[in-house]
């Protein structure tokens, strides 16, 4: 049975993650993001589930920064989570004695409409995680007196709910990824995602545009880019990448390569099942078929056997 | 005199960002960063200071947010200003004494060597703003030992200063940028920046593509590009763009345009001087008059005086 | 009544065209393309029809460059005309009796097969038209025994059609266009064509690509392209590109105006209805009504009515 | 010793050429392109020369045509060699009596200021080629006074030369090429150029610019582009193109299998040495040791191995 680390407390979406992922895996809560890769990379673990973007609040800037400046990991699984608040208070708060608040920043947002109709005077203060914010309510001499959280944490720690489904939006969703340590990748399914890190060389003007051609050339889309900064200064970035398909595809394995030369450094963070399972569009010339017909072809020609 | 808003409490980055902007202006410091605009939206100031990106931590992802949905403003300036971390205490504690920290999240990030060297039993709690963390730090009945913040916010407290220059790096600066309600624009000095936030029409592999292609076919460089989640659901972004040039140059304002033909939605967020004063690189076929002469050939074409 | 040259003698493709084009114009008959478009240039006719191109054997290079160096002139209409060929000799010849064959270079390749299954022995010469070539063996004393033309050039010049409909292919066409030597231009149609030639300001690696980028981005496509020598060496050329659309039109306009910013120099030789009536597809973000409405929207950001 | 078929009869240019590319070779004149290239087809010849462009008059469309549909054949050299041009009549004619003049109609267009000004009331006819005209003069029957040739010509045939050196430019050239039946390949030899054709898979909007992409992705710069019709219809064309450097850099012959990739038929022509051995630029990242690298990189990413 493996063990997997993942952003902790018990309680947390993550965890949720973790159960699907990997239902028979050991759980090891981590503080953070970083925590959690760390335990992969020194093998205190056999893999990681950390969350990497939200569909309404962006990128997990840490799981990003972490994945391109950390020693390097594998992403081997993705999921999409849906994301559900609960307004979680200890058994004798009342709604109306709730005075101070406290979640994750990116759980405020998500409240932000239900926090001014129902609680306009509350002060919101910020945790480093729904479950952390549950964790602090479910102490008696918290400051605190709710906090927002998955229902799940309030299971966990004893709250009580007292309001559900309170996000602005019903549909916002948490992508979560699983990380190991190494190979092998897994199997080309035809429905893949590939993510990247790339540095660039020198910083000159169309030196993005140079990057998107090599996906483009090859009929490759791009289903998200992040630019990240490099810490040498405002201006200078470097760029995450999800790219449709996988490395063991001819085509994509042709632009990563072709990335690698331009790039000042190409850090390939992994091959793996789309969550969607929406199988790859493969533009006319760019199936593997295509490239294994071409190479040959070229082979010919480069014999003289025109 | 006016009266400009900015991301408080008194002490912050942002405060001194704005005593540089604005030396004269009556400051109104506010709870976050859509306070601050809030107050600028309602009127009740002039304009407001807010900061939009750090070197090291990337993006305020509020500060995009508010910018792509809030009622519109206009950027009018912007200044790099070099963050520097103090560690403050209570007069009375002594640095072995600190076991609970308190600090901004990016303030966290950028100390996290120091931390880890000479408080490596500490726990950190992360705070709305430096400044917050040092005014917590400034009750006597703070569960917390120590703020990270600029030493600014420890004279304004009454805190002691036990550490200074904390950071990882001596060269980290943050982004700020004054915003008014309405124009008129900034004049044209010839190193100035535009920002602009585009929604795709519709999310077809190679929008990105076709959108930096507005501008690479002027001759126009990027100097930023930020995607953020529309909220619709994971892999729908739109992207935030700050290109050199203002829109009052010929080819900006045909970039602009075009930018706004194909995209769902282009928010102008404003032409300003550029913080370094680099004079813009003008392509051979991209100036002011280039784009004159070519109009009036166009007209005499049109007219087929050829 | 207005007055066309043509590439003559009386019985050529093209006088077949000037008839269609215009039935009601006189004719002057000239020797060759240059003195057609010269006729027009002094005044001596109120316009000229040339041939440009043909289905089979390409541009018609003369025209190309008269275009391309002559005094400028308007191309304002054009016509495609099928070709076919007769084999055409003196009354008292016989078949069998064909030993020295004339014709014009073009023909002589449309007929190849013929040639070689009917006319295996006979020496072929080339001739500057095939009307030309008519001409000639209607003199008694030519050393030609026939000539391959239209049926139109032997009812001129009195020769008997022994064979006819005989080119290899029988959907050969050629491009007349019409020309005049200066405006008002044709009345856009919504089925317009646009030509041009582009000289580059310098030879770089890259510039073919420019000038195409300048249509792709807004969205206009090409008919053809041709490149021609300058005349300065082998390696160094110029570009007739033929694009959808009229000069009238917003897009077509703004990129004409964007070629003529990054080359050397760009000839705009007409727009005009296009003979087969396609209507332009015009992609989205590209009409008139689009463009006119990205001017207005810039017209109030810079005026900071954001 | 070789036997090398060329477009004749004795005394062309182009057997000027085989005389420099090949000293030692026995020598088989043709009376056209297709004759020559026929030749080499059959087996008669072990390789031909034929010319292929020319700095003033452009593509020898023949040739372009017949390396498109023929059977294939490989180019393995090229040659520029400059064109001077004399005036030849029979010994017993003077320059005042010449009437009638016979020459090929580049050579026609090459002179055309020196017969304005010294023969302005003459008639010109056009032969297959100068040489051709020269053989044409020399028969004391022929109708025509004076031939336009290289003066080899006028020593072969007997004629006098009565001007030399009377094209309008001094520094036109011809580039002509060395075919062979089959491989081997010229080695590299870092100066080299690769001639190909393409037909594309279908004609849609755009379909050009891919095709430049496949070179530009990968830093190669195009040399020469020609577009030539397919036959079927007007607007129907397929491409001639040259580019720097040798298939068998990785590069080009990635750009080759790329393109054999999109288009309908990627016909190779060959890589042969540059005439004037300028060495290949090649851009970073490009090199074949830089992609020998890439491919090692890509290896060991597919096998995990991060």
């Amino acid at each position: 049975m493996s063990k997997l680390a993942y952003l902790g407390p018990e309680g947390t979406f993550c965890e949720a993650a973790l159960r699907i992922l990997a239902p028979d895996a050991e759980r090891l809560p981590c503080a953070n993001v970083g925590a959690a890769l760390d335990a992969v990379r020194r093998g205190e673990a056999d893999g990681a589930v950390v969350p990497l973007e939200n569909s309404l609040e962006g990128a997990i800037t840490q799981t990003l920064d972490e994945f391109a400046w950390g020693e390097p990991l594998l992403i081997v699984a993705e999921l999409l989570l849906p994301v559900e608040f609960s307004l979680l208070v200890r058994p004798d708060t009342e709604m109306r004695q709730i005075k101070r608040l406290i979640t994750h920043p990116a759980a405020h947002t998500q409240c932000r409409n239900f926090i001014e109709r129902e609680l306009p005077g509350a002060v919101v203060i910020h945790a480093s995680s729904t479950a952390a914010a549950a964790q602090e309510v479910s102490n008696p001499e918290s400051p605190y007196d709710a906090a927002i959280s998955p229902a799940i944490a309030g299971e966990l720690y004893g709250l009580t709910e007292v309001a559900s489904g309170i996000g602005d939006r019903t549909d916002t969703v948490t992508r979560f990824v699983q990380v190991s340590a190494h190979g092998p990748l897994p199997e080309p399914t035809g429905a893949d995602r590939t993510s990247m890190v790339a540095f660039l060389k020198d910083d000159h003007a169309g030196a993005l545009l140079e990057m998107l051609s090599e996906f483009s050339v090859r009929g490759i889309n791009l289903s998200r880019i992040e630019s990240r900064p490099t810490g040498d200064g405002i201006g200078r970035y470097f760029f995450h990448f999800d790219c449709e398909g996988h490395v063991a595809d001819a085509r994509v394995g042709e632009a990563l390569s072709g990335l690698h030369r331009i790039c000042g450094d190409l850090r390939f963070l992994g091959s793996y099942p789309r969550a969607d399972q929406v199988p790859t569009q493969i533009r006319t010339g760019t199936s593997d078929a295509e490239f294994a017909e071409a190479a040959d072809w070229l082979t010919r020609m480069r014999a003289g056997q025109i």
